[in-house]
């Protein structure tokens, strides 16, 4: 996909304080990395439904298992897919000011189910590798039974708004200042652990690398 | 509220392997405890917002910050806010059989807009506290002018949909065991790193123990 930036429409042009919208299509891809699981709004009827799933990208399409969002494909409906990543809270010197610093990416689109059998390995193979890379080479791929089972969308990157919140709170320079009250940032660090083997392991079986190298290193690698 | 059930209903049982659906309202809160932020999915036109909110709950509701949700308010839409907490990654023999380990809580409900002033002060202190224990009577509360600027949304928590997926991956029993491959969890660990004071702190304010206190432990109290 070209380097266009993303299509600014009303909802996705940001008028929010203290955020920072972001335009670039490689902010949205630094979202997209950065986040582990997406939330996945799907209308339904009455209302609409907010599924966590787990997801892969590339430049043109994010790819989600599709097995709880049947009703809506038929009708071609407009999905939201949100990714955020929550870096730490913003402790001001007002309960007003308080705040959270993140990423985040909304992607609307109409979710195409993929029904090509290449296209959908492919899009697998993104999901398992934005999750744990290396491990679709390291363990037994889908049989044509497990493809066949499996429903994958995929939601064009087409439409997505962007939004990133750093640094301290806004009101160091305000009145509150003077109240002599600690103020800043209380960082989240999300890390792997060490890997732990299924109990029906028999024993002498390591780790392959690509998941004990992972042990110690950033969740959100964005 | 009485010590009930989450109300079962087409939507909210549970149909899928490898997942166990729960049905106690006291599993709702500890998903409701353990969770950091949440995410709103909000009825549009085309198609519906997913929107990333603090939230903060009691008993019978939840609240989170209205400040985005305005057209289908009005309409008495009903709204679905889901909070996940991912505590890992299921590593299977098979790209088939991998999973997540995670608790989420889905809860539908028609948002009500709190104009009564003590109950939005009780709602943000909820939400407050439920960040960052200890910040509320610490710092300045809010003005009359910032409560009347401020809009809180409830969600009376009366339906409900409850997951949970832990231990090793499921294929530990299958012919896909005699690969030998390694197969088991990977962990992730959400810690509050210290507390980073804002630039325009001057020198000498020391943060408070309920915010020094916290570095280390775990951002997931659930």
């Amino acid at each position: 996909m070209p380097d266009t930036g993303l299509s600014p429409t009303p909802r996705t042009r940001h008028n929010r304080l203290r955020e920072e919208g972001r335009t670039d299509r490689a902010d949205l891809y630094a979202v997209l990395r950065a986040g582990l699981v997406a939330h996945l709004g799907v209308p339904a009827e009455p209302g609409v439904m907010v599924i966590p799933t787990v997801y892969g990208f590339d430049l043109e399409n994010v790819y989600v298992h599709g097995s709880v969002a049947s009703q809506s494909l038929a009708a071609r409906a407009e999905y939201c897919l949100t990714i955020t990543v929550v870096d730490g809270l913003v402790l001001a010197r007002s309960v007003f000011e308080h705040s959270v610093n993140y990423r985040s990416a909304m992607i609307y689109a109409v979710p195409q189910v993929v029904t090509d059998a290449a296209e959908k390995l492919t899009g697998l193979r993104l999901v398992s590798e934005h999750l744990a890379p290396g491990q679709w080479d390291y363990v037994r791929q889908p049989s044509r039974k497990e493809l066949a089972a499996t429903r994958l969308l995929a939601l064009p990157l087409a439409e997505a708004s962007v939004k990133v919140r750093t640094g301290p709170p806004d009101d160091g320079g305000s009145e509150d200042a003077a109240l002599g009250l600690w103020a800043g940032e209380l960082p989240i660090d999300a890390r792997w652990l060490k890997p732990v083997a299924d109990p029906a392991l028999p024993a002498g079986i390591m780790p392959p690398a690509h998941i004990l190298d992972r042990a110690g290193n950033e969740v959100y690698r964005g």
